[in-house]
């Protein structure tokens, strides 16, 4: 392993040993410290992420690209703002999940504790090196931060300003990124079981679908969202329109907006020109043959339905029943988010029964599959896997737990 | 891939999606047309079963693997008590976990849902092809069992004998067995990411290692049990030789037994030689050179504190101070049982808050680490893993969760 990389993932591993017993009021000191040394250094940031802009324009980044890089004064406040509320939220570790009296006298309790050492790799925006840095802290989580190399500068002084702000009270070492932009690093982390406890990717399907295929670390896999819409033949004509629009169009590049509109048959004819009037000409509609039949639009194909444009763009298919859209969606899905109009309860629980995604909505838009929806407060991400946590991942998906046992001499008979 | 192998994934695939709304009562019902079909069958089983043990005397397998290997009629019946007992365990799926309403009307239900498709991988007991697959069935899961090929004409007949007993209840395919003993399908299995939604690897190390390292599809790691017992110089005597002989000798060859004894320096030239003489010569004994010094022993190395001995073997260590033990626990533990032996609270609450184990327990035997034990009812296997569940896992450990949410229109502003 580099050695740079060992000597960080040591100082992370011994870390974390501490960081379990750290108090909440010392975590909550913590991140008000990082809060007021981002502001006192808000002149020094933006020299920082200024370097990285300028690297960018020279590489002729794209300006979406380069908006996502930026960090400007009003940005800074937003991501202080953010670290401020994670001191509102309640601490999970410690908290007693269960408690087993057995016959005979032992007394079992569950608790939440860390799981650990997190690593996160992550592309372009710097504010996700104070969002997730943070987020660890108060879970008592030691970060070893993998940021995209195009923010370098940015996240290196962001990184010491946290670093430099939490020295006197947290453990040594809980907060690292890794400053070596060579790609071969990200295998050795990934692969790092000695040291490294949970491996999150947050960025497009190339980097996740590296991560899972190369990682021996366990991963917690976010973001990907094909997410569904289908709009019953029982479906309020107003909640259809207003949600359709909402989830495609209030924030398309996300990942909780939706990619596909399944139409039941029966009121196919009814909904689909007030959708193409509701879009007002914003979104692309790419519509199977049954939908040609209706309005004026390009054709669908197989592969349509599997993206997620995050775009103005969106799929739409006819179905002849509940069932076939049921179908439908566990094709093509990621398991992120789906919802069902309807005004017939039968219909609802039959859609939320039969599907398997994380989040499953009647009569309400996809865009609430969220951490700050969610009440959480703040999330690491969206989990699209079964296995730890679903869903928004909050301060308590960021836990483990440990088994308490007290006896008073009892041996297994 | 394998053609069988994908035949045989797409159909628990399918399964899988209907065994989820399958109710508590058909889901018992199976069991007990299970449990009623293998004593109906029992010389069959126990016809086939001897075909194993052929093959294992023709290939000079130990004497202990063959016993692992057989099935008479008293083991058979005692799978078929197990088998009923789970009809009595609490139905985990549709349990309502945590309910939040929010300011805006959405009312959001997280639910508990199956996992999924379960592959399973073990070695020579056939009796585990029953416990498990059965365990899938209540939790609603669908079994891929990956057997050991010593084993194949006992869990041929096994799964056959579930699959037609259950037929007319649960969906087709919703038990497998993979029938091709050729290893390179195991690879196809741990990196069947399509199909397959977790994987546990059930047997010695070098199987455990193989999938963490080769698997894509998310792992549960079992049953790696380098456990210690800690005796605090505030020991009570009488505990902590109980608890010694239990945790050490009463099943050697589990993983919840101890492999080594840390022991307070004030007090071991008490507890060491009453140890000796508790533990009656059935235990070879290695110990540090002050261990040495007190008593008649084999010297230790640092290979044997990195051991799971699994067999009449102890490690003995004398430590300065209860941070030393700790820091000793914290390098060679698996994270699975350790046991602080002390009447002080203060020593006994610092051990358990310092420890990441996934069991940490205060004077009692670790042998208590069982999900029967516990008040599981049954169980999987231990954990040693901090993602998504430790310890024990019982029919809650696997599930999964869903979030249902319940609206009338709503939009995100």
């Amino acid at each position: 392993m580099d050695k740079c990389l060992l000597k960080q993932l040591t100082e992370a591993k011994d870390a974390s040993r501490l960081m379990k017993n750290i108090s909440q009021e010392d975590k909550n000191k913590a991140l008000l410290n990082i809060s007021s040394a981002l502001l006192e250094h808000i002149d020094e940031i933006i020299i920082e992420n200024q370097k990285d802009i300028a690297c960018a324009k020279e590489n002729n980044m794209s300006p979406a690209m380069i908006d996502r890089l930026l960090l400007d004064s009003q940005r800074i406040q937003s991501m202080v703002q953010d670290v401020r509320k994670l001191t509102q939220l309640e601490d999970p570790i410690g908290q007693v999940i269960r408690e087993i009296e057995r016959p005979n006298g032992l007394h079992i309790q569950q608790v939440r504790v860390p799981i650990g050492v997190f690593a996160i790799i992550y592309e372009s925006r710097p504010n996700v090196t104070v969002d997730i840095a943070c987020l660890c802290l108060k879970s008592s989580n030691v970060c070893v931060l993998k940021g995209g190399k195009e923010a370098i500068h940015s996240n290196r002084i962001l990184t010491r300003l946290m670093q430099e702000a939490t020295k006197d009270i947290l453990p040594y070492g809980c907060i690292h990124l890794i400053d070596n932009t060579d790609r071969l690093i990200v295998n050795e982390l990934i692969q790092a079981n000695d040291y490294v406890d949970v491996v999150v990717p947050r960025g497009g399907k190339g980097l996740i679908d590296f991560v899972v295929k190369n990682a021996t670390v366990p991963v917690i896999e976010t973001g990907a969202g094909n997410c569904h819409l289908y709009i019953d033949k029982e479906a309020d004509m107003q909640k259809a329109i207003d949600i359709s629009v909402n989830a495609k169009i209030q924030r398309p590049s996300v990942c909780n907006a939706i990619e596909t509109i399944l139409v039941h048959q029966d009121i196919a004819h009814v909904y689909l020109p007030l959708m193409v009037k509701a879009f007002d000409g914003k979104v692309e509609i790419r519509g199977d043959e049954k939908v040609q039949q209706i309005i004026d639009c390009y054709p669908a194909t197989k592969e349509d339905y599997a993206k997620e444009y995050d775009d103005y763009i969106v799929a739409i298919k006819i179905v002849d029943s509940i069932e076939e859209a049921i179908s439908h969606i566990y094709q093509y899905s990621t398991k992120h988010s789906e919802s069902i109009i309807t005004e017939d309860e039968q219909a609802a629980a039959k859609f939320m029964d039969s599907l398997d995604s994380a989040c499953v909505y009647h009569n309400a838009s996809t865009r609430f599959s969220d951490g700050g929806e969610f009440g959480f407060g703040a999330e690491l991400g969206i989990s699209t896997q079964k296995l730890h946590a679903r869903g928004p991942l909050g301060l308590i998906e960021m836990t483990s737990y440990q088994y308490k046992i007290y006896g008073n001499g009892q041996v297994r008979k």
